[in-house]
């Protein structure tokens, strides 16, 4: 089997935070013939949101809206003649994202008595509302004395999961949850409304999301026991069977276009639709991710996906990553998810930093000064754009042997390994040489640094890494933080050409669906991006790193054990 | 005794590195009749110098030309009753800034043959020329075998003090040290000079520079002996003879005054000039230390000077500190030293960061770009004037017990308890909220744990403290940090009124010298200036630092041995 150009076409669809992406691409090469944005309008205006309570919901209008005006854009950009050769589509979101739906499968807030209802809507991945409801998950899961239903997920279940939400509206609002036949996730329901589905136990639940969120794992049968969700709420007993024991990859079908969206789109109906997936886990595979690559999602944090084989006898853990699911990332073969919760934003904060006294100060120019007393926001904003690429430009001279400085990353806590929120990030060895440069290099330093622990965790565990693969915002702009990972890693990393490996990595999905690619590394192969550029790692380089990792090493161990020693005195 | 006002006048002279400044006082209660500054020429110029290599030499004409101008516009402000009723003239200079002399002791700078010549010239102490020439002398103290001659400096005998300093000029300028029949001392020289001395055998040597800077101490007869010197080199048991074995404290006379300097200032030629002291212990006397009383005189650094009972069986040690020496403050008391390399030059060096994107930025504003593409110097000099009084206002708004933050204050290495320059500051608890002012605060917090380190070691080596008082351009400027220093001290701390301590110190010298007080603490009592601001310690504070404190030495704890086994590493 083998694609000839011109006469496959596929669309790949990814939902994002604030906007959904569609992509028309040639399945034989993966070549772009199409592709357009559209934002979330009502998300845009900030509703239904309190971000000092860290409540983010996500009306399924927006999601329904711009699809549809981006599917049409990229397809009419494409042209009849893709339209008319289009035999796939297949989407990715972000998640966990559920939302309480009816019978039909159909989001509650779609209709009236609830349209306006926040909770009836998605709660998107980032939403904090529950996090007393994950810490009574990771209780009852460490204290009832039966299988650790977390084990798969790194043993510690977050507040930005499924069930954590679910409990959150159940005890919130029993009236949405009452009204509720079901929860979909955002990547199960857009598949579901394209194929025109209307009875919610038709829905393929993407492998994706039930493995790396709601505890789903074939060891067990499927989602948690009722025995154990009830002991959290008994509806949450009603809504695990309602999900159904099984799941499914995302290079499967989950329906075929109807004809209302045919119509919609200007395709022929009938059209398969994949199963939907988390875009991190499309995103890598779009990226170029696969056995022995890890691949590194590089922005304001890092998701860094890898995949293995299946092992023989059940299936070994890996201990303290995020997640380790058959199938979540390339069908065949175990995904493994780990991250490190910071990674741009370290260096966001520090730009912050340093651009305090733009915005403290009432009188910095003498020019204009706003009528806030401050410096306009504008200027701020100007300000703050030129200082990361003038310390970039200035700590790239440092040498990282002469310093002295270490630091840590752990300025949003520590995803990976061995998850752990309560953590926080240092700095040492500053005299009163240290400036701003030296302090940005060490930032960089540590930011690789936290991205070989998940390496050496990795390996630790059995798990081959013999490349690293990098896309991503920090990994197209920043060629100092990639050198360095490169020298801190001692591997080269190969940043992807291409910047959208998301809704490249659904059209590959969707080209094996549609029976173009007999599976997923074949599709890679003919469709990925290939690389853009090739970070190698300088030899003298490794040897410093290598001492000073055991310095990050050694000053993570002094904050872990400090972390802990005052929260068992704030305990007493 | 006891003195009337308006009877009985005396003359401070305070060496500072930059000026001299001359104050003219009442005895009976120190009240200011005039006073001026003069600062130095040549050293203004940058002459005979070289920052880059922490060479900083001062010429002796300096000191006579500005001690000159100074000390006549003091006492012509003064006026005619006050200059015919001058009964003493006392002074304190920088220490150790020691220089070769001939055998009148005049500094062969003096002379036409070395009048260019650096060597010839006094060795401020902040030079740092002599590194190596300190370890040799820290590695023979430790390894001869013998009495431990740094025993009461702290253990760790520095570059900036007498003996590094001798030993690296004999070396580095054989032609200097021939020509030389001794070494004197800023401080020694002065009253030499005013009293016209032409033997430099008569010179009285400072009790408080010999104790505290070169290895003096009567429990074994005065300088290290011969045989010890003689390891460094044969010409420093030359010099040491020529210091003679016997050292005077500040309220003894070293001579009269001269008529050449009489006619000079238009003074009475035979007023008696006391013998020589340093600013730091001087500026303690003019400040109000006591018995029980911890002074601390708050700069860029601190020194903080106590004095405590003579013992009645020899002089317990107190280990770690940086000096105690009989008489060098209060005559008849132990007078000991300590203090921190860095204070407010922490709180500089974080103005310093957050400055640099004015400096580094080619166009941080709109209107006046410079030449050199960055701000002008004049722009960032008002802008970090703005900087600490906008950060401390923010920041004294901060609770304490919330931040998270913990810094270490060894910026500058650390001098007390247990001096080692090698230890760096830090920074820990840094999450992506944390701002500018949080910072700020977390590092006065460190530098007021650096004092209380300090009070607990002398406390636990047997030192009674019952008050504290302050001095110095911070205690003055910064109420947020002297209210930090007093919650974490958990004491009161008083701060002098007046900003001439020094120079007041050395007027109550002058004026136990001539004889108007009986002794130190009477002519304190009735010369000192007061208390201008008393910081009351906050109990709710008081508490919660007790805890932050603990998590302070742990932090500390950490990066001494981090360092240690770093240094370790690099050795083998």
């Amino acid at each position: 089997m083998s694609a000839t150009k011109g006469e496959d076409f596929v669309l790949g669809i990814d939902f994002g935070t604030d906007s959904v992406r569609a992509l028309v691409v040639d399945a034989a090469d993966g070549s772009s013939l199409g592709q357009a944005v559209e934002a979330y309008s009502r998300w845009a205006e900030g509703r239904y949101c309190s971000p000092r309570d860290k409540r983010f919901r996500q009306h399924p209008l927006d999601y329904v809206e711009s699809m549809e005006a981006a599917a049409r854009r990229a397809l009419g950009e494409a042209g009849l003649s893709a339209r008319s050769r289009l035999r796939g589509i297949a989407l990715d979101t972000t998640g966990s994202t559920p939302c309480f739906a009816d019978a039909s499968g159909r989001p509650l807030s779609l209709s009236p008595e609830f349209a306006d209802e926040p909770d009836a809507m998605f709660v998107l991945w980032k939403d904090h509302s529950s996090v007393r409801e994950a810490e009574r998950i990771n209780a009852l899961a460490r204290s009832w004395g039966g299988q650790d239903f977390t084990s798969f997920e790194g043993g510690v279940y977050s507040s930005e999961w499924f069930w954590a939400k679910a409990l959150h509206v159940v005890e919130a609002n029993p009236r949405v949850a009452a009204a509720a036949a079901t929860i979909v996730e955002h990547c199960d329901w857009m598949p579901a409304l394209l194929s025109g589905s209307t009875d919610y136990r038709t829905l393929r639940r993407s492998r994706c999301a039930a493995g790396h969120k709601a505890m789903w794992h074939a060891s067990w049968g499927g989602y948690p026991p009722a025995e154990f969700l009830r002991r959290l709420h008994p509806e949450l007993v009603r809504f695990a069977a309602s999900l159904g024991a099984e799941t499914w990859t995302a290079d499967t079908k989950a329906g075929a276009l109807c004809p209302e969206w045919a119509a919609k789109l200007g395709l022929d109906a009938g059209i398969p639709i994949s199963v939907g997936a988390f875009d991190a886990h499309v995103g890598a595979v779009g990226g170029s991710v696969a056995p022995g690559t890890l691949l590194k999602i590089m922005g304001t944090s890092t998701c860094d996906i890898m995949v293995g084989p299946r092992p023989k006898g059940g299936e070994p853990l890996v201990h303290g990553i995020c997640g380790q699911v058959d199938g979540s990332v390339i069908p065949g073969w175990i995904g493994y998810e780990a991250g490190q919760s910071a990674f741009g934003d370290v260096f966001a904060w520090f730009r912050r930093l340093l651009s305090w006294p733009f915005r403290a100060l009432p009188a910095w120019r003498s020019g204009a000064p706003s009528a806030a007393g401050g410096s306009s926001a504008a200027d701020v904003d100007e300000i703050e754009e030129l200082l990361l690429p003038a310390l970039e430009a200035q700590a790239a001279t440092i040498d990282p042997a002469a310093s002295g400085l270490v630091a840590l990353d752990w300025l949003n806590g520590r995803r990976t390994p061995d998850a752990d929120q309560s953590l926080t990030g240092a700095l040492v060895g500053i005299s009163l040489g240290t400036d701003a440069p030296m302090i940005y290099r060490a930032l960089v330093e540590a930011a690789a640094f936290g991205s070989r622990a998940i390496v050496e965790r990795l390996r630790a565990e059995g798990v081959t890494i013999e490349r690293v693969a990098a896309v991503g915002g920090v990994a197209k702009k920043s060629p100092l933080v990639m050198q360095i990972s490169a020298d801190v890693l001692g591997m080269e990393i190969a940043v992807s050409a291409g910047d959208q490996s998301c809704a490249l990595g659904s059209a590959m999905f969707a080209a094996v669906t549609a029976g173009i690619h007999s599976d997923l590394l074949t599709a890679q192969a003919a469709m990925g991006s290939g690389v853009e550029r090739l970070y190698k790692p300088d030899p003298a380089r490794v040897a410093v790193y290598d001492r000073l990792y055991k310095k990050y090493r050694a000053l993570g161990a002094f904050v872990e054990a400090a972390t802990h020693s005052a929260a068992e005195e704030k305990a007493r």
